[in-house]
């Protein structure tokens, strides 16, 4: 047993998709949330950037004393985690979500949707090819994804989400069997994107199968009460408390505190 | 006569409007840009974030020993630009766009669009009030517009493009006689909006007014020869390579450096 808090990381909100999992798995656990949000978005950033912030995120949860961090964002999981050094465990969203798309179509297409800096890493394509039998992978960054949902624009009837959505994916409508979401903000998108891209295929949240996998190794807490959830954000809190309300269901308003990383 | 260059300081790509402004006006002066790529947009920050920012900017402008530095940046020229501490000449964009936009209608119906953080302020209404002798003003914050640009998405024939400023810019079609760009990345989707507002109204661009007000209050340069422009960024220099090309109409790969402010 372990009653420490699990820490979630991610540039901006995306990493509430992995809380929900989480609180959806292990309703008991209490969650300290991290969002980048004065530095988001890392998509566009460069390796080092990416490094550097991540490094800062950690050191910052290791003051909070969490018994691990899930990195609940595909771009540092994918750019920077081999890179980062830390004495907590460290959970990324790349091979869990790899696993559960080679288990899906072992064989067939599986396309991966995420940012600019995670495709150019290649990092689900190598994990990829190690866990399946012969599966094919289209890739696509997706760059104006993050901003969409960082404005609130996630409505799966609303014109620019659809517009969007038909020019990031059209090359991959009707080409695969499964689409692994590769960056933790695109399930905000998630009825939009089935919509355009049909019913027949697969589509794998990131955030989702890593918080099951991390539930797996971590030790569970003894708590009986309903966990607690702390947010913390790099800038300010109201666009954070507005769409994050929207998306957990929750209003999160006056709950969300504000912190630095950088100074 | 001052030889010192210019300097010229945005958030990200939107000041090379300024960058082509002053080139058309003063083509002998030399320019250093600095866009800090690594942390735009800006417009969605904090006034303590943006402050923070823009006071790193220029305490590495008073180490390139530039003779003046324009804030081509609409946030940082609303938000923080009063708190701002330099022995630098210091030019901001709200001042000379009221000016222009208050002449162009003195008496109708102004329209304001700029980033979340600018239009907050009231920056520029403050300005119009002083400035102009009954327009009437109407104020829209356009989030997507900076991602838009960024992303390179700029084509008034594109879905997204149109899209995003339908949604953006439906209450102010046909109620307004002069829009303000108060940020200066949207001159680069001048084009769009301007076949989306129609051609009976005037469009004011921050950047460009800007430009011409500080050249009429810096020493010019003795120099004889073409200025030359110096780009500097916070992030991978290959994006803005790109879409700076696109936009400046001449290629920029391999003369962008990459700087570091928050070390």
């Amino acid at each position: 047993m372990d009653n420490r808090p699990i820490g979630v990381f991610d540039s901006g909100l995306g990493g509430l998709t992995t809380v929900s999992a989480l609180g959806a798995i292990a309703p008991n656990e209490d969650i300290i949330y991290l969002g980048d949000t004065g530095r988001v978005p890392y998509g566009s950033r460069s390796r080092d950037t990416i490094i550097r912030y991540a490094t800062q995120a950690l050191s910052w949860f290791t003051l909070k004393n969490v018994k691990a961090v899930i990195i609940a964002c595909g771009t540092v999981s994918s750019v920077a985690l081999p890179r980062l050094i830390s004495a907590l465990p460290l959970f990324g969203v790349v091979e869990p979500a790899s696993a559960k798309a080679a288990l899906l179509t072992p064989e067939g297409s599986i396309g991966i949707i995420a940012t600019n800096a995670t495709i150019r890493s290649r990092a689900y394509e190598a994990t990829l090819a190690k866990n399946s039998r012969g599966s094919s992978v289209l890739s696509r960054a997706c760059p104006l994804f993050v901003p969409l949902v960082e404005s609130g624009y996630i409505a799966p009837g609303n014109a620019i989400v659809q517009a969007v959505i038909a020019d990031h994916l059209a090359d991959l409508r009707g080409n695969v069997d499964t689409l692994l979401l590769g960056c933790t903000h695109y399930p905000l998108l998630k009825d939009a994107i089935a919509q355009f891209m049909g019913t027949a295929v697969n589509i794998v949240d990131a955030g989702a199968e890593t918080a099951q996998y991390a539930l797996s190794r971590i030790k569970p807490t003894a708590a009986t009460a309903s966990g607690t959830l702390k947010c913390f954000v790099t800038d300010r809190p109201d666009n954070f408390e507005k769409v994050g309300s929207l998306f957990l269901g929750r209003d999160l308003t006056g709950e969300v505190t504000q912190v630095t990383l950088d100074s």
